[in-house]
């Protein structure tokens, strides 16, 4: 019998939401986009994740994204949705429809709002496990849902067939390397469990400690940037990638568009996001989901300086 | 013109959830609820708070717990109802529910899981006001949102008509007093904005301090408590108000059920007011929601220990 | 045998710490400092605290401070010092200072800048204890500290006789209220631990629930107000009482003279206490410690229209 | 002109402080311990230092660690002395005892205990810089300090020649990435600035990225294997690099000897440091200063097990 080897890897944006003036979705530019990254070569995407703006998506909407990219995508590559809600029962509904519309694995995070132990967090995945019939990648974001998943109990739920993998947005790059080298010890159980990263700038840095890709937000903006970087990685050429990497590093500063006594740090992020999306053509409009606050020219302007230096305008 | 005065006042319980063994919405053991609260004398019901584990049920179950308690409060006391979600999109569709559900009230978190900026949290209810014709109360819970409402916002928003009020439950007493003396220095403006305390064991000295009302989960438990507290300290009989809640902080350490290192404190907490609503017949079944650990026998006879003590079996 | 009772009761205030342009101790100032305190009818003083800006102090100027003080004071109120370090080995060096130097009490916090587990928190007070004959008081600052002592331990420790009290300075009135019914329940074992809150502004909530005193900062420019509030909680004259912590409160809006954006919280409220010590004519110079950034003229002001405000210049 | 270029770089363990039974520094197990690390060809020693329980060692014992190492290693690689304190102040008399001693720079972090404002960080390492001649590596260490140094003020402080480099112990390796790529946009005013890692699991990582050194507290345990990983990082072999950094992760496992329900985490890999050490024979005695906790037997022999695994016994 073969060692099973993770199914979900390489690049995986996490798609930016479009939305028109009126704040709906804009469906004609999430086709545009899906193209823009599926024409790139990406190996997969990450729909109604935090990038996505999944928190400020009604779940008709959320419904109307996964419906949109699925039936775009067309089999292309495979569909992650996120299922990101508060606790179980509000995670199994995301769960049902993600699965009705047919993505190929969902992503959840641990239960948030409420204070949750680790042995409720792993009985939250695996109720949904029962509960829904799709893979499951957990989400570690701990910056939102005020938690670390442990790595010990990942590949327990792992061996036990409840994850898939786990996207892990939480910068502990030593956590993270310990996850991989604790998955490569305990074999063939836990061999097909997908590990990415959600990092910008350090996509080189993890793939050569062994992660099975990336989920980097920035790749909507430069999706063949990542899609190179991944091959130049995979050839072992570490000193190209380090160039590479650090181009997109250099990128990356776009998002800090916005000084932070005037708005959040994910409202600068995104906005830039989408204002980019936009100058390089791909969406029709940058609007964000309210409460968060647009940007504004001079910020705009800082963005198309970021793209112009990089070579994208 | 006389000054305004605040609407909401008196002691409004956060109304808990009787759930099924099947964890569906007890509506039975929920209607016997509101009369063991009304009936105790009560001035108002708090439903899908946090006590009511808002955060553990559907959208479908949300307007289920509020169309029951409206039914059956039938304009007794007014209703509050909690509109518990990550940014204003997802808290407008909750709002526009309990509007037609005829709820005299809502009450609204700053975003979370989002990193939200202060400008962006007054956008939010400003946002809210104009999109639901219902008063708003802000929520202050710290411990589950991650951001702490600043007073003068509070008072801002007051004076511009978009909040009614606060429940405060952020454990920072100092903070509330700042808040209750600045509402008095601004005057009229901001006469008519309520201030309520969450705490279950500082009633006495947040009334002393000047507070409308409390809204303690632990009223579910022992309604009577609660309301002769009040009526002692608004009699001024600070001496007698210092042992009837001192009597309930001894009830209220019923909350420490179970180890922490078995679940976390929420799950232990609301478990054992479940329990105690059990043992003294008003609901039918104890059950949390999932992913909750539900309390064991030792912890169920650890609650009923404390019940008989207080004389409430 | 008779119950025992808290030996150090009352109004203790934190010493400010005068100091010289030169940024020496100010040995005059100091002394006239303490005449202004003592001679307002303070029932003890707190040296070597937060508010002393002990941290920013060498271990030569720690000990002229407090040489200054008790011999300044001679004996007509108690002293209490504080012995603030990063763990025991290190504190257990300023407590024999100040045994030698003959204070009344000293002031202990838990370990910092290590990460310190609750079992080794307890073993240092045990280990302080066995080291130096001197009652000691547990500080609680968690914002200082960043961990919380926990009630039932303090306590214990109690009972075994290694503590005499705790000034808790944590913001958690929940708490503290717990730990009051606590030392209720425990009986004469430990009836004789005292309980300071550090509190500035909520002083006669927490005599209310039966504090034995209070140590707040403000009192440094306001002693009598603060003796006179302690006389009309013990006299229950509440309505009262809470005009005059109102009116202590408005005061204390002096630490806000300078913006977050300019200088830390502590270096604001620090620089307002000796702004308004200098205006009052009690001490010399304003100077705060390296590398804390000095209150400029507009800030000043500030200070001084709160005095005036409160009828203090 | 030639652009300048980092003076400290490579592997700089920082070194234990042995203790005797009777908690006194084990001159004769320090000079043992320095051979140690000196003969298995390390290029500097920080002393004084986290690892070293500087918080932990009073002010005589610190001169004695650093006059006993600095005679013993003799100018054979340079000694770095953490100048660890709460403030400016007191820093200042560490800095000027480090200075007469004669090591080659020392480490200060930003203020601690206080809660200080980045203006006023910046502020405490320039007053040191006047105060002290001595190159001036500023120490990163959000989990001890409570707050993380800025990129940009490290590198601004770098321009002015008040800071020789930083040792980077954050744990953020995007941000650590971030300063190394603003270290290069920003040219030869700031290309003499030395970035050191605190990591020990992710120094070959962090050596692709472009960090001159590592300071891991396991090199205490294994110099040759850190000195090994950074020789086949520096020819560029990141396959070989993988595998060595891998078996010092799984060796690096030992810190969790004790549980974290009976000790700290510091306590538990201080502990386990120094019992590898004794196994080892290169330090007479394995206990901690208190109030740690020590290990006991089975937690040991836990250690010992992680040494047999990594060929060390």
């Amino acid at each position: 019998m073969k060692t099973p080897r993770p199914r979900f890897t390489g690049i995986i944006p996490p798609v930016c939401t479009p939305l028109t003036p009126e704040l709906g979705v804009d469906v004609a530019s999430l086709r545009r986009l899906v193209e823009h990254l599926v024409g790139a070569g990406v190996d997969g995407l990450f729909v109604l994740g935090s990038t996505s703006e999944v928190a400020f998506l009604t779940a008709e909407q959320r419904a109307q994204v996964a419906e949109t990219v699925v039936e775009s995508v067309s089999g292309r590559v495979p569909v992650l949705a996120g299922v990101i809600d508060m606790t179980t029962p509000r995670v199994i509904e995301h769960a049902e429809t993600a699965a009705k519309i047919g993505v190929d694995a969902m992503v959840a995070t641990a239960p948030f709002y409420t204070r949750t132990h680790p042995a409720e967090i792993a009985r939250h995945f695996r109720l949904l496990h029962d509960a829904v019939d799709l893979p499951i990648f957990a989400y570690d974001l701990p910056v939102s849902v005020h938690s670390k998943l442990d790595g010990a109990m990942l590949l327990d739920l792992a061996a036990d067939g409840v994850l898939c993998g786990v996207k892990d947005s939480s910068g502990d790059d030593a956590g993270l390397r310990n996850l991989l080298v604790q998955r490569a010890d305990r074999g063939a159980d836990v061999a097909g469990f997908s590990v990415l990263t959600g990092s910008e700038t350090t996509v080189d840095a993890a793939l050569a400690m062994g992660v099975d890709g990336a989920v980097p937000g920035l790749a909507n903006v430069d999706p063949e940037g990542y899609v190179q970087l991944l091959r130049t990685c995979r050839d072992g050429d570490w000193v190209t990638a380090r160039t590479q990497q650090e181009r997109l590093l250099r990128l990356m500063r776009l998002v800090d568009a916005a000084p932070s006594t005037r708005m959040g740090r994910g409202s600068s992020a995104l906005g830039a996001f989408k204002a980019a999306l936009k100058l390089r053509g791909v969406i029709a409009c940058a609007a964000t989901a309210p409460p968060q606050i647009p940007l504004d020219d001079a910020e705009i302007a800082f963005v198309r300086a970021h793209l112009i230096e990089a070579g994208l305008l």
